[in-house]
C-alpha cells in the first residue's frame, strides 16, 4: 500500500464510525424523520453558531446549495481566482444557478484585495451591470497550502458585505483545520459568516458528506436547493452517524495532521529543487514547487509514486502534500528518506 | 410505532445491510477508488444490460442527470403530466439545465398519447421551436397506482424515438416491481431505454442512494453531471455496500409487498366510499379516491392516523397505500381493520 | 404579388409610419434619452392603463422579459398547452430563467381550467415541487382562431391570482383586435393583468417591436431583464415612431380585417371539405381543418399557392388564414374564387 | 445643446440613413424574407469575409448569440477582466446559457497573458472542471482606450484555439476603428476568428444594431439563439437600410473621429493633473486618470457638463472622451477651452 497523500479526502472512516453508522436510528430524512441526521444538523449548527445546519452529499454541494439560497438568477458571486468553488466544482453556481462568477486574484493567504472586492461588490442601479449577490472566502484555503485567512481581513470583508447589504459565505470545507491551528472554536471562525459550509469527509474522516449552516430562513433555502440538485437522502442517518463522530472525535487529532505537515515541509524547504513559502505551510496541507528547469510536476509524482508515495498537484507547477487520518509519524520518515532518494541530498 | 404506509421509501435498512456497510472495503470514489461503489455500478449494469452505471444520491439526481446526460440547453423533455419528474422534482431539468418540459396527458397505466407524442419528438428546423432532447417514461408509475408500462406500448414509443434520433430515458425508480410482477428480468425491461433510473431506496429498503445506468459515453456524460451537482461522493462505498444487497437479496421479496397491496386494495374496493380501479393495482401501490361528498383526504389521513396506519395523497382527491420491506401480514390485517372503523362497514 | 395570408406579421408599414420613422427625433434609448421612444412608453402606458411601458424588440421579447421579471429561478409559468408562449417562443423562459412551465389544456376560447388553474397555483411548502411564479393568459389566442378570452373568466382567474398573490400576465400581441371587436378599450382589458405584452407588428403594421406595460417596479425589472437579452437599443425611436403612428392610426382599422375574415370564414364553412367552428372566428383569424381523407395541409398549401394565395398552419391538421393592413375587399375576392377552384364548388 | 462625448453610441443617423430608412423594401424576416436584411446580411458577410451574418438589435445581442452559438452548457467563455462582455452585458452567457466564465487580466492594448489562457483553454478530462468553451478578444478595446489588438498576439491566441480545437470570437463592436487605424480591410483583422460581433450603432452612426459574422452552421445556430432572446424581427429592413449606409459610407470618415480623440489626448497629457497613456490613444476613445489628490471623476464629469461638454467613465477612475460623427473640429476647439477652464492652464 502507498502512502497516500494525495488528499485529506483519502480518509477512510474510523472503526467508532463504522460501529455508528451499522447502529444508526434511521427515518426518512426527506420527510425530516431521521433523529440521527436532526442531531448531527443541530451539532453542527450548535458548533457552528448557528441557527440551523443541513446535512449535504459533499463539499460542492455545501457550497452550491448555499450560493443558490444567497443569490437570484443573474447575480454576481465574488469570489477569488484561486478559491475551490471557482476552480474545482465544475462553474456549478453558472450552470444551475444562472449565477456570474466575478473572480478576483487571490493573495498569499486566500485574501482578496479589498479595494477591488469594495467595487466588485458596489450595487450600481445600471442595467449593464450584474448585481452583486454573494462574497466567498475559503478558509483554510486549498490553493494557497491550507493558510489560514486572517481574522482581521475576514472583519474588513464583514464590513463591505454590510456596506453593501450582501450575504458572506465561507467555503470552511476544512475549517476545523484553521481552528485547531488557532486554539480557538469553530464558532468563533464562523461568526463573520452568514454561512458557512464544512466537508466532514476530508480531514475529519467521515466517509460522506458535509454540512452548511446558516440561519433558519437560510437553512431552508438551502433546502429545497438541496432538493432540486438531488441531494435529498432517505436514511441518511447512516452517513450521518459518521459525521457525528466526525464533529465528536475527530477535530481535535488533526494537530497531529498539522504538525507532519510542518516537518514535511521544514525538510523540503531544504532541497535546494524545492521552492517552498514556509509561512503558507499553516495547517496539514505542503504546498511546493520545484526548479522547472530540473523538474515537471508530472516526472516528480511518477518518481514519488515509483517510491511508494503519492502526491498531487494543481495543473500548473503547483505540487501538494496533504496529511491526514491514517498517515502515521512513520509513514512521514518513509515520505522523507522517499524524497530524499528522488530530491538528492538535501 | 404507527404502521407507516406513506411511503417505501420509510424501509429501514435489514441488519445484512447494515453488516455490509460496516465492513464495507472503502476508497475515493471521486477517484474511481471506491471498490465498493465500483461493485455495485458493475451489478447494476450487468443487471440492467448496459454497459455502465453510476451511483447517485437519490432518485431525483439519478433523472437529472440522465436528463442533463441526454439533451443539450435548450432541448424539450416529453415527458407526461402525471410523471415523478414532472411534478416531484422541482423542476429540475429546467432550472439547472434548460431544458423545457413538454407535458403529455398521462394514460390509465402511464402511457402517454403515441400521436402526440410523435408529433412532440419531431424536429423541426424552425426557430420558433424548442426541439426535442429526450423522452421519459416511468416504470412502475407512481401517480397511476404502481401500474406496469405495457411492453408493447414502450415498443411504440422506441420506435418513436428511433425515428426521431432520441434517446429514450427510464424513470425506474420502481423498476424492480414491475420486473417482480411480470416475472421478467430488470434487463427485458430496460432493454428499450437508453438510460434507466432505479431506486436503492425504495422498495429495496437500502438506506441512500439509486443508479443511473446505459452507455458508456452516457455514463461519462452523467458522472460529469453528476459532479456539477454535488454528487460526487467519497467513501461512498458505505452506501454501496447496502446497494449490493439490494439489489442482491431484496428483488424477489418485493412479490410479498405486492401481495399485501392487493389484498389491501381487493377489501378496499367493497367500501361504499372508496373508488378504486383494480386493475391498476398490479404492484406495491393503492391508489384511490373517497366520495367526495363524504371525505376530504386530509380528514381520512387524519381519521387513520387516529387508528395507527399512515398513508399518502397527491396533492388532489387521489390516496395512496405504500406496501413495503417491514410491513407484515398482520400489518395489513390491522390497516384493515382500521379502515372498517374509519369506512364503516364494507 | 400573391396575396399574403399567412400571418398578420407581413403587413407593411404605412406611408405615414415609413415618414415617421424618417423624421423621428432620436437620443441614446440605452442612456434614456430617446424622446420618440419615450413618448411611444408613455403612450402605451397610458392606452394600457398601466403607470409604465417598455419598447421590446419583439412580442417573444416581450413575453420573456415579462416572465423573467415577474417570476424567480426556479419557479413556475403556468399556461396553456395551446398558447404562444409554449409553442413559438423556443421555451425561452426555461432555457433563459430557469423556469418551470407547467401547462395545462386549452379550452375553446383559450381558457384554462380552474379548477386545475388553482391546483396549478397553489403554494406548499414542499421541496418536492416547484413553487407557482407567474399565471399567462393570451388574448386574442392565436391558436384557437383569434378567439376573445371571455371576460368573466379572466375575473375568475384574477381571484385565484389574488389568492395565491401571484401575477398574471397577459400575452396580448393581439389585444387591439380583442379591443375593436369588443368595441372596449385596451384599457378595459388590460386591467385585470399585472403585465400586458402588445405587439406593434401584427395587425398595427409597425415594422419592428412591441410593448410590455406593468407597475413602474416591474418595468423596471423587465429593463433590466431587457438589457440581459441584448434588447437595449440605442436610437430606438426610429422603430418607435412608426410605433406611436401603429397606436394612434391603426387600431380602429382593425374592423376591416375582422370583416373579411368573417367573410372567408362563412364561405369556408360552405365547402363539404372544410371543418370550421365559425364562434371562433371573432377577430382576424380564420382557423379550419380539412377531411383528413381527402387532403393533408401541405397539399392544400401547395393548391392555393398555385392560385397565388398564401397561408399557413399549426404543424397539425389546423390551417390559417390572417387577414390584415394591406388586404383588400378585392383580395377577399380573389381568395374565395382561389378557394372554390381548389375545394371544389360550395 | 452640449458636446455630447459620453460615447460614440449617442450618434444620429444622417440623412441619408434617414432616406434610406423611409424607403427600404421590406419584408417579414422572421420568414427570411426582408429584402434589405437579407442584403446588409450579404454585405457585411462578405465585408468581414466570412460565409454569413446575421442582424442583430445590438453588440450585447452580438456577443450573447454568438456565445450561446459556441458553447454548450456548463462550458467556459475564456476572456478579459476589462472585457465588454465581462463587464457591461449584466453576464449574459452565464445566465442566459449557463456558461462560466473565466476571465483573465488584461494588458495595456488588451491582451490576456498567453500562458494562463493556454492554461484556461485546456481540456481536461477531469469532472473537476468546466470545459473550455470559447476565447473572446476584442477589437478596438474599449476599457483599454480604444486600443487595437496586436496581429501577432492574435496570432499566437488563434494558434491556442487551434490546438485545442476551441473557437474564437472577436467582440469587434468598434472594428472599424480599428481598421481604419490600421489602414488595412475588415476581413483581414477577422480572419483569425471564428466569429465576429460588430456595432452599426457606435462609429458608424446607424441608430440600432449590428452583425455577427461566421461560418453558415454558425449562423444557423446564432439565429435560433437570436430567436430565443426575442431578437427575431419582422420588417427588421427599416434597420438594415441604416446599416447598410454605416457599412458602405460611414467607415471611413472615422479617421476623423481619431484625428479629433488625437488632438485631445495630445492636449489632455499637457495637463499636470492629468495622467495619460498617449500610447493607447489609437482610435476614437481618450482614456485618462485625474490626480486623485485633486479630483474625483464625478466632480471632473459635473464641472465639464458646466462648461457643455459631456465625457464619461468607467465606474472607477478613469474617464473617457469619445469622439464621433456630428463631432466638428470647432466642437473639439471648445472641449478644449473647457478643459483649460476646468483644468487651469496647461
Amino acid at each position: 500500500m502507498p502512502i497516500d497523500l494525495r488528499s485529506d479526502t483519502v480518509t477512510l472512516p474510523s472503526p467508532e464510525m463504522r460501529r455508528a453508522m451499522a447502529e444508526a436510528e434511521l427515518g426518512d430524512d426527506v420527510y425530516g424523520e431521521d433523529p440521527t441526521v436532526n442531531r448531527l444538523q443541530e451539532l453542527a449548527a450548535e458548533l457552528l453558531g448557528k441557527e440551523a445546519a443541513l446535512l449535504v452529499a459533499s463539499g460542492t454541494m455545501g457550497n452550491l446549495v448555499a450560493l443558490l439560497a444567497h443569490a437570484p438568477r443573474g447575480a454576481k458571486v465574488i469570489l477569488g481566482d484561486e478559491s475551490h468553488i471557482f476552480n474545482y466544482e465544475q462553474g456549478g453556481a453558472a450552470v444551475v444557478g444562472g449565477l456570474v462568477y466575478h473572480t478576483l486574484p487571490t493573495g498569499r493567504f486566500g485574501e482578496l484585495p479589498l479595494e477591488r472586492l469594495a467595487s466588485a461588490a458596489q450595487r450600481v442601479d445600471d442595467a449593464h451591470y450584474a448585481q452583486p449577490g454573494v462574497i466567498c472566502l475559503e478558509n483554510t484555503h486549498n490553493r494557497c497550502g491550507g493558510t489560514i485567512i486572517p481574522l482581521d481581513y475576514v472583519a474588513q470583508v464583514r464590513a463591505i458585505a454590510d456596506r453593501e447589504g450582501l450575504p458572506l459565505h465561507l467555503d470552511g470545507a476544512r475549517l476545523p483545520n484553521a481552528a485547531v491551528a488557532l486554539g480557538c472554536s469553530l464558532r468563533e471562525l464562523a461568526a463573520p459568516f452568514d454561512s458557512v459550509q464544512l466537508d466532514l469527509s476530508k480531514g475529519l474522516a467521515a466517509p460522506v458528506g458535509g454540512v452548511v449552516a446558516g440561519s433558519r430562513a437560510f437553512i431552508a433555502r438551502a433546502h429545497r436547493a438541496r432538493k432540486l440538485l438531488g441531494g435529498g437522502m432517505r436514511q441518511a442517518g447512516v452517513i450521518a452517524a459518521a459525521g457525528i463522530v466526525a464533529l465528536e472525535r475527530m477535530v481535535d487529532r488533526l494537530a497531529e495532521d498539522h504538525a507532519h505537515a510542518r516537518r514535511l515541509a521544514e525538510e523540503l524547504a531544504a532541497f535546494p529543487d524545492v521552492r517552498i513559502d514556509l509561512e503558507t505551510v499553516q495547517t496539514n496541507l505542503v504546498v511546493f514547487r520545484l526548479d522547472p528547469a530540473r523538474w515537471t510536476p508530472q516526472r516528480f509524482i511518477a518518481a514519488m509514486r515509483e517510491q511508494g508515495v503519492l502526491l498531487g498537484g494543481f495543473g500548473d507547477d503547483r505540487l501538494r502534500f496533504a496529511t491526514h487520518y491514517g498517515i502515521t509519524r512513520a509513514d512521514i520518515d518513509a515520505t522523507l528518506l522517499a524524497l530524499r532518494r528522488v530530491l538528492g541530498a538535501a
